[in-house]
């Protein structure tokens, strides 16, 4: 099989207009074999940090020498760089390609992976054109430099290296483990109103756990069918994170739970001083 | 033209989330070239008749071998089986596969089709590891099964024969003939409000039928131009079931009909007794 | 590379059900190999206005040869006619084809470019099938036909070549000039809620204009991020027209303008009588 690098789009642009499209139409334009992937494009108007979540999480389930296009960038035309990063630890076979603005999209997948290269996009031989648009870097820079990495173009020919460390990094807030619990945050809704914290299933002390939400109790459990309908449980999801869901229900609609809210989670087998 | 196998991919998983897109990671994992198309992420959450109802009207559009993966699965990690069914009537060009849980999501192809063959997916040299998670089959066993079908494997090499009738079937209710009138049922609703029918073409016992609504007789006609904006009117839809539709309008927002509704069809050239 | 020619897809379908899938599926049955890009499925139903802007504004992002299919056909089954459009300068290189019912969904391309040939499609050999639905040209009809044009099959083979200038035409209200001032109208509305006029960049008198909105004036700047959060502003977007918009925010939510309301900009430095 021919080696075919495969591109992924994630952007806050929605489906209806045709700002999407156009970014394919410019991929297509360098090579109209690529095949192009579609994180989601319904990321909320400029919610940086949202991206950086599902960028993060689908990273690790595409095939080595993936790029990936991300585009929520409310300082388009400003100042913030446009960039190109490595991800790896092997420079014959960097794991992804990182491309888009450098405004802390990509601090999920940095934090867990090393960075091979960065540079800031600035030779515009590998644009759509020598004058982008000053609000569409999607169509003009970042898809066009993507078509090009898949086809073997390297970074340093796409710009002027930067530090890796001089990248905008968006921490998640540090966890709080006092006794036998931990605070965590929840950083994520999904589409079936599962709530997703920003507590990791390396981080649990034990195997026996739970979530207390005011005076009540979600039970761990491995699946969602492990409980009857309507039932609030928690579970490490397919992400890899603790979240809260309701079996054939919507948590977020009923738990009243909200993106930044507090989540604690308790190991009952521990004494509070361990 | 080398012969290239398309996939396709239906869920309840919406666009917003990177689940989709995990699942077209695991496939480019085996072969970034495969065609992978949509059939809807937007089936509402744990909706395994709608599912059904999309999947079946689908399916005679695409060319032969063509895989279709399913994944509307409220039970996964529990006990429903993971499948893959071989559709058709001859062993060397099956019509179609068919990969997802057994919960009766496919059951409106396989009451069309004839089943050649079915497996419980069990070796999983061919999912995405051997460890699958709990809650996302979609990603780490139907995907990539879904690949290896579409490059040439065959079903017993993915799991243990199963018994075709073993299947689990979600039948339609049985329409109800009565002298000149069929009662059947709203199975569906789509995009533009039109309400879908449990009554095929087939059943139609004469040219010469409508629609009766409580006191007002909706026509038949062949297409919905054929009467001014704003008129009820009944039809045979492209996917050959009998529907109500409003000219240029939403029939399910004007007429107050719901999934489920019953719907009596009459035909006036024929006697009661007939 | 070989030569492979992409085709786009754009619809009033919307997402939940098959019938995108469907259309894909019938150019699967001509070539799984090409490449097929969605522009979008979410045109408001019937509403050829806005699948006319968004057509025109995309189009001129994709490779020559691309085959662009649209379908918002409340017509469909009517005497409209289905056609195919070769718009450009040279018979060697048509810079895009045209494919869908003939109500106006092209008069935006066509009016920025070029028509080079135009048919009434009406050989059937080229379609899914001899006999197709009333409903549903856009699977039976216009996705088989765009498969072929994308392999090669001249327009002449398709249908009998109809006069370019008898194509339905949906004009934009010409702008009004008067003194130092031009009028236009909102013509499309974006998921940013960014207003789009129908004022191109190309008919701006002076460098320093600005929009008049009752009592407010609208700066005009470069780019979004020019001014802090919640500013009204004005720009040329990325698509060429003079937009209407809300730093980091939603201006067709928050400045209570609608798809059609007359917009004025005036030019500070040019006498009213210029």
């Amino acid at each position: 099989m021919r080696q075919v690098k495969v591109i992924t789009l994630l952007s806050d642009f929605g489906l209806q207009d045709g700002y999407v499209g156009m970014m394919k139409g410019a991929i297509a334009h360098i090579d109209p074999t690529l095949p192009v992937i579609d994180l989601t494009h319904q990321i909320l108007p400029q919610n940086i940090a949202q991206a950086r979540f599902v960028l993060m999480t689908a990273f690790p389930y595409f095939p080595a020498g993936t790029v990936h296009v991300a585009v929520v960038d409310p300082g388009v035309g400003g100042d913030r760089r446009p960039v190109a990063i490595a991800v790896g630890s092997s420079w014959d076979a960097p794991i992804g390609f990182l491309v888009g603005p450098d405004n802390g999209l990509f601090s999920g997948v940095v934090a867990q992976h090393s960075v091979l290269q960065a540079v800031e996009l600035n030779h515009s031989h590998y644009w759509r054109t020598s004058q982008p648009s000053f609000t569409f870097h999607g169509r003009d820079i970042f898809a066009p430099v993507a078509a090009h990495i898949a086809n073997g173009v390297s970074l340093p020919e796409l710009g002027t290296p930067i530090a890796p460390d001089s990248l905008t990094h968006l921490p998640l807030p540090p966890l709080i483990q006092t006794g036998n619990t931990i605070q965590g945050w929840i950083q994520a809704i999904d589409h079936f109103g599962n709530l997703i914290t920003t507590i990791p299933a390396s981080a649990l002390l034990a195997e026996n756990w739970c979530v207390i939400l005011e005076n009540t109790v979600l039970p761990s459990v491995a699946t969602y069918s492990e409980r009857p309908s309507g039932t609030p449980i928690s579970l490490v999801g397919s992400h890899g994170w603790v979240e809260i869901a309701i079996t054939n229900g919507n948590a977020h609609e009923t738990l009243n739970l909200a993106d930044g809210d507090s989540v604690t989670i308790t190991f009952p087998n521990l004494q509070p001083d361990d």
